[in-house]
Order: C-alpha cells, then structure tokens, then sequence
C-alpha cells in the first residue's frame, strides 16, 4: 500500500453508502434550517490553541510550508473539530449573519492520535450548531437539536433497511456539578464519574472500594451511592442550583415529549471534557453494540467564542453525529455487494451506433443509470462485463431489432428478454 | 478576521448555491456510472513528487506534524490535485477493482501558491476518469467524457437559471507534436503555441515578428502561417503520424456529433502542461466572459501509474469541472439574496405548543422546510425575525385557530393569509 495509514479510504461500493448517509443528514439537518457552511482545512495556530493549548497542540497537524512561505511567519495547522472554526467563523462574519443563526458543517477533520480501532487520523463530523448572544437564552433549543440527530439517525436506519434500535442518553452537566460542590468533590469530577461507570460490572463492595481508595468519607459515599438510584421523577434536589437545573432538564424531556422522542433515557453521570459545555450533554448508543461507543453526540455551551476575541460572546448549542464510526458498523451490517450500484448497460454494435447513443441520451434524460459499451467487442465478452459489474439489464438494439424499432432488454439474473418499442 | 487569507471561505448563501451545483455535478457523473471515491487529504510525498520532482514540491503543503510523529519519519503533505491521489489509489486497490474503472471524486485541494484572482490556495475539483490496463485502448471515452462535463455543466445552467452558452475546444495533441517534429520544432513547442495564443490580438506583422524572435526560419514561420488556418475538414496530414491523430480527432468529432454535442470547436493550438498527457485535450470557457478561463478540462493520458509503481501501467482519460472558478461567476451573475433559503416559520404560543409541535413534525414528514419560533416572544418580535431571515410564511395556531382545528398561514410579502384545515 502506497496509502499513509490511519487514514482511510472507502472503496467505492462503500462510498456509495456513504454518500447515502450524508445526504439523509443533509437533508434532515436543512429541512429544520441548519443552513450549510464548509470552512477551510487550514486554520492558524492562535486559533486552534486559543482554548486548550498544550491538550490541542499534540493532535494537531502543523503544516510546514505555509509558515514558512507567508511573511509574516505565522504557523497553520489542520482543524481537528469543527467546532473551533466554527467559532472563528462567527467572529469574522457576525455582522453577514442573523441571530440565532443555525448552521450544519459535514466536513473531514484531521487528529494526530495514536491509532486505534474506530479511531482515525481522519474522519467525517456532522455538526449542528445554534448560536446566540450570550445575554439570551433559548431552551427550546437543546430539545430541537436532539430532535433533528434522533430525526436524522431514524433516517439513516430506516433508509438504509439497518434493524437496530438505539438510546440516547441524557443530562444536564449542571445537576452532578452542584450535587458534587454540595459535597465538596467538584475537585474530583472525572474520577468519581469514570467510577460510576464502572458500576454496572462490578459489585457494590468493590464499588465502594474505589471510592476510599480516593479518600472519600464515608458520608460522601452514602450521598454518592444515593445519587446513583435518582430517578428524574423521584429526585430531591439538596440545594436551590441543582433544582434549578433539574427543572431544565424537565424542561427539555418534556419539549422532547412533544416532538415525540421516546428513545431517551436520563443518565446523571453522563459528562465529557468537562471545560467545554456548560448544560444539557447527550451521547447515543446503538442497544446492541455498546462497545462501538457514542454514534452522535452533543451538549450545551456558554460564552463559546470568547476564546478567539475577547470582545465577543456567543452561547449556543450543539450536536453531531459521527460518521465514521457509525458507518463502520452499517457496513458490517449490509454485507455489501456491487449488485446495487449499476442498472443499464447498452450493447455495442457498430452498425446501429448512432441510434444506441440516441437511446442512451433518452435513457439518461429519464434518469435512468445507464453506459453504453465502449467497444465493439464480441457480444459474450460484452455480456461478461455485465456479469463482473453485477448489471441488473443490458440493452439489445442491432439491426433486427432496429428495422421494427425496439429494443430487448434483458435481465442478466434471469435472463428473460423484454421488447420495448422506441417512440 | 481571523481566517487564513487565500483559502476562500462561503456564507451560508453562497453555499448553498455551491451545495445545489455539487449536486447536480454527482447526480450527472454517476449516472453515466462514475463511481464516486474519496482519497485521504494527506499523501506521502514519494507518491505526491514522483513524476514532477521539483516543480511540485514547490506547491504542496508539507505536514511537520504527521512527519515528526511517524517512526519511519516519512514525510507527507496535502494533495494539490486528485489525479496523483487517484493514479495511488489504483495501484493500491487493482485487485479490488473492475476494469475499464469509472470514477468520480468532487473535493477540495491545496495549492501553495501565490494567490491571484481566480486562484486560491484551497478550491473545489470535480473530476471524472476512466481507467484501463495500458495495452487496451477505448476511443469511445473520449467522447463518453466530453459528453459527460457539457452535459454537466448544462445543466448547471440552466438549473441555476443562468442565461450563458459555453464552448469546448478541443484538440488531439499529437497533431501538433507531430506537425512541429516535420518542420524540427517539438522543441520549442511551449513557446510556440503561446505565440499562437496572442496571434488574434496583434497585427500579422507583429506576429511574424514574435515567431523571428525565436530564430524560426522563413520557411517555419510560412508552414505554421499556413497550419494556423487548418480546419479538421480541410486539413492535409504532413505525415503518416499526423494523419493517425487527425483520423482519431475525427472519430471522436463523430462520436459527439451522435452524442448530440453541438457547441464544440477544433483548435490545433490548444496544449497544455506537455509531459503530462498524449492525446484529446479539451477546455472550456463561457462565450461572453472568455477572462474568466476555462471551467472545464480534461485529456488522454497513456501509462498513468508508472511514475508511482514501474510494475503496473494503466491508461485512461479525465475530464475535470472547475467548480471554485465557476462559482465565482454564478455568484455574480445571481445577485445572491437570502429570500429563497428558507419557507415556514411556526409562531410560538405556549398554549398550544403541544399542538404546534405537532404540526412541525407533520411538515417535516412533508418534505417541507420549516422551523418553531423557538421562545414565547411578543407577536411583532416574532413576525421581525421572520422578516429578517427573509422567511415566506408565518403559521399561526393560536388557541382560537385551534378550536376551529385549523391554522393560518401568513404570506410574509403580501400579508395575505390562506385557512388550513388540520387533519
């Protein structure tokens, strides 16, 4: 392979599927006014680093010969998400556009990162973005974003004949934060929560084992071990934040409720890098495969673009799906055949060249798929190429057939001919 | 702005516009069966400088990133056309693929240029190919692929509604290798044609005294007077050679003819890059607007692959759309406005946000474009924002609305309102 590895490339039957996928996305995402943007693959490196820094500048790839070309020896790199230059991009257009401004970005980003199953070098997002000023608010919003991936998703299954359910899960990043400054373990977010995700595999002694073994007391265990049994309808807020943000969780089941999203399901320890968002966060399960991990994603955020210039403040919400991974899955699933991919292939025979080009000219027109022959080859070798390119029918129209003006068309499976008059 | 300058950057109008014409582009590639892929946007750079040594290396982007992390400490870069990518692609995955193979591949490159109008260091290609193992030959691509970009490009057009006609020149590359071998020029072929290129804006005088310039003989200079007035019907082949190609160029003249492409035109002079390919060459430029360059190009190309892998040879041919260029003149001819990118707005009651809810998703399912005003505004603020985003029609379902178990929908430019029942 000539290829530089870890980042892949689909063969064209795959492709196909992906183009499929895309597009169902993006047609879901405009239809409800995620209206489209691309930005370019090079941003500086002022931008990309503005937030993370140190975190960023390992996964990014520094691009060498236009640093050194442009004069003012700035260094550029590829963006490895697309919400960074998202936020670029509100910064430099925000006097072009209407607020809240929706926008859909379906791009491929570039991480450098040690290689791994389901993790690529390079991978397709589909981002869905609303951004505001950030003095506003629009709660509606975070119910409209889970309603467009779910829409979008339910598409994708139902679209492509996948029979497999999936589950969203859902919180509000704000609830497990007030609860653990309640008990004074904000310090310990990650732990604790990468802790709970355990919880399922392993036993309640165990379970308590790893939280002494980071010094908790034990009454901070008893609240954490009660926490775990919280259900949204059964749930005691300890402090006047956290019912806050309970309520705004509600809230949102209950806008859910209305756009008829039932596959949701309240998780308080759902959390992600913790710095980013500020309030509602979701992950996507596919039911029978938790192992390929989080097929779309999304949370809420505040003061987003402050990072980039100072003088600007936008909040917004956000949502994605994440192609790549959710495609390696369908392709397992499909069994993929070149069967699909080819439809009509008109016979060459020199003697009625002009009138077979005329009926491919009338066959496109139609929207058929459909080549005619390139060469005058023997008709078995003609039916041998239709063979190895899985061709549903191949169009017979010599000079018997021209003389009472039809054409056979005939179906390469079964081989049964039909006649089919020209006009 | 916080953008890198040169890699052009579209407003949600404008991509859209973009959007509709990348569409119609696959829509026409594939259905003539131009298989889409998609190669990595990083190539090693043994693949990207094999043939061009040197007067590549000066226009791609080198990655320090990927470079410094690879063990081997192979060095890669940024693809600046498809066809390297492709010629990779083929060698890579030969015995997956069916030949003569079909592609089509629409993506961005990068180019390390210095930026002029009309030339950006990222754009848009769309290109088609067919590919066969060297030893074949299909003459009937050639016109399967001029066929294929006019028609394209067409119905570009006339979609977007744009009132222009275009021509494709076209020529065989050989001719005029051949002619300048006879009269001991093949030599000085670049400089040649680019004399050829001002011959309709400057005097015969001057002219001839260009030709002078490069020390060509009375007797040159008097064979290319006569050769720039050929035409393909009164031509008279100086050699065998050229009466080959010229032979060649008239098949395929025959072949569009039956392929109904009118608006074609030979010109002997037309040459591009010249190690680069070996036969038909055409380009393509808007009848009125002829500064602009051409919008599509393509060739024959013999022995493809070798320069990446000497083992494996592949011939083919290619034709190309220049989407970026293109766009930037369908831009300007549509005097872009927001008023066609959106259609329905809900207007937010809370009484009835149950029943509107419903109502969206109905729409939805619909095929219809529409969003919920997502906060309960006052009713001016509401029909503000839907004058602002240009938005055709305001859907009222109010609490009396929904007692009659209808709702109103408000046309936002003449404020009339049509009554429609719900079912």
């Amino acid at each position: 392979m000539f290829k530089v590895s870890w980042f892949p490339e689909l063969l064209p039957e795959e492709k196909l599927i992906e183009e499929k996928i895309i597009n169902i996305i993006k047609k879901n995402y405009q239809q409800i006014w995620y209206t489209p943007i691309e930005t370019p693959a090079v941003e500086r490196n002022s931008v990309l680093t503005a937030k993370w820094g140190d975190e960023v500048s390992k996964q990014i790839f520094w691009l060498y010969g236009l640093a050194q070309w442009c004069e003012d020896k700035k260094d550029y790199s590829l963006h490895f998400d697309l919400t960074v230059p998202f936020a670029r991009f509100i910064i430099d257009h925000k006097n072009e556009l209407t607020f809240p401004f929706k926008r859909s970005q379906i791009q491929k980003v570039r991480r450098w990162e040690r290689a791994q199953k389901w993790r690529f070098r390079e991978f397709y997002q589909a981002d869905i973005d609303v951004i505001w000023e950030s003095e506003k608010n629009f709660e509606f919003y975070d119910a409209e974003i889970v309603f467009t991936i779910n829409k979008t998703l339910q598409n994708i299954f139902s679209e492509l004949k996948i029979n497999e359910t999936f589950t969203i899960k859902l919180n509000n990043k704000k609830i497990i934060s007030w609860f653990l400054k309640w008990i004074n373990l904000d310090e310990k977010i990650l732990e604790i929560t990468s802790i709970i995700d355990k919880k399922d595999k392993i036993s309640q002694e165990e379970f308590i084992n790893l939280l002494k073994k980071e010094r908790l007391t034990p009454n901070q265990i008893n609240q954490i071990t009660d926490f775990t049994k919280a259900t949204i309808d059964k749930i005691t807020p300890l402090n006047e934040e956290m019912g806050k943000w309970i309520n705004e969780l509600q809230n949102l089941l209950n806008n859910l409720q209305n756009l008829w999203v039932s596959n949701i399901q309240v998780d308080f320890w759902i959390v992600r890098w913790l710095d980013y968002y500020t309030g509602m966060v979701f992950e996507t399960f596919i039911d029978n495969n938790r192992k390929l991990g989080s097929i779309a994603s999304g949370w809420k955020y505040e003061n987003f673009t402050k990072f980039i210039d100072n003088k600007f403040s936008f909040s917004g919400v956000w949502g994605s799906i994440w192609i790549s991974r959710l495609e390696s899955f369908i392709f397992e699933k499909l069994e993929l055949n070149k069967k699909t991919t080819t439809e009509y292939l008109i016979i060459n025979f020199p003697e009625t060249k002009k009138e077979s080009l005329n009926l491919l000219i009338s066959l496109l027109n139609q929207g058929k798929q459909v080549e005619y022959y390139p060469n005058n080859d023997k008709l078995k070798k003609q039916f041998k190429y239709a063979d190895k390119k899985w061709i549903k029918y191949c169009i017979i129209l010599g000079e018997n057939e021209l003389k009472e003006w039809y054409y056979l068309q005939k179906n390469m499976i079964t081989w049964e001919q039909e006649k089919i008059y020209l006009k």
